[in-house]
């Protein structure tokens, strides 16, 4: 059977262990210039992110096309975000470093290529989940509707952006154990974020 | 000034110290599978080097706006690539390196950040320059149409992108030495070519 030919059925919402502290909304808005800066960098990573997947894994068809279709998107939501950051009269500064999504990918399991890309694509289908979370509740809150549906439409995306990493580890993962794996690491995300402090950004 | 305030005047095609030894056009025709594979990497890793000009340079925003619109555009040319792959029943395999590419980024003054991002623009704007020049040779000796149309429009999109480098270099150049630059580094270029085995590879 070819990758092409696999059907997937994870149509679920990516669970996530916790919910984001209550504190995080109220600063998120009174610094969202931070937090849009921060954005970009997020969507600029994810298409890196992406490009990597399919650099490593170039054999896997469905992987190549996925990757390669999301890479164009997050670019699209890079540049979206950028735009703003320029409206607003703001510089955008160098990327300071993700301690949510460096503790995160300290949970792969380097044993082997395929635990490896079980647990790469499961942790970023958990990033994109708290995205997703987070990007929702500022779409609930911001004050500028056009905002407001900016986020909405970028929530919705993470969203589906999770699901598709979880299709995608179920379907490469040899062990049959994605699921079992996804709720463990569920929960380490949920702890590597309480640990952290909470800031105007997106993780 | 801003960034996008200032216009760049550079529009000739940029200069090749030499054309390609002309055993590459027949090899290549012979042996097209393996340089569509090599074509494939080519536009992963433009697509790459683009995204990382403007997570290094973040601050500059004509670099950032040409940056994100040409990792966009490399994507879509990975994947019509791709799709040719598939079509033809190939398996892309790992990237085996390029040592044409390696050898010219070792030409990169990494003094300082200014020397840096004049010389990385300018191998870039090389690399596109050899990368339209066999192209276009593609292009005109091809025996499939569609395939000869798709190759046509490619090399002139590594022209423009070419050309787009080297504005970007004269813009960004605190020096005034980009156009001094890059002659100096097109003849590296044509060094390093010739010096290099030919292969059923784009470069």
């Amino acid at each position: 059977m070819s990758d092409s030919d696999l059907q997937i059925g994870y149509q679920d919402a990516v669970p996530l262990a916790c919910e984001t502290d209550p504190a995080w909304l109220p600063l998120a808005l009174e610094r969202f210039d931070e937090v849009l800066c921060d954005h970009a960098h997020c969507e600029k990573k994810a298409a890196s992110q992406a490009i990597s997947f399919l650099a490593t894994w170039p054999e896997k068809v469905r992987l190549v096309q996925a990757m390669s279709r999301l890479a164009h998107e997050e670019l699209t939501h890079f540049r979206q975000v950028y735009d703003r950051i320029q409206a607003r009269g703001l510089v955008l500064g160098r990327d300071p470093g993700n301690p949510y999504a460096k503790a995160l990918r300290k949970q792969v399991r380097a044993d082997n290529e395929a635990t490896r890309l079980t647990d790469l694509l499961l942790v970023c289908a958990l990033i994109e989940a708290r995205s997703h979370e987070r990007l929702a509740l500022l779409a609930d809150a911001l004050p500028d509707e056009d905002l407001r549906q900016f986020y909405a439409g970028l929530a919705q995306a993470e969203g589906g952006h999770a699901r598709l990493f979880v299709q995608l580890a179920i379907q490469y993962d040899e062990r049959n154990e994605a699921l079992r794996r996804l709720a463990e690491l569920s929960t380490a995300e949920g702890e590597i974020l309480s640990a952290l402090p909470v800031k105007p950004r997106i993780h």
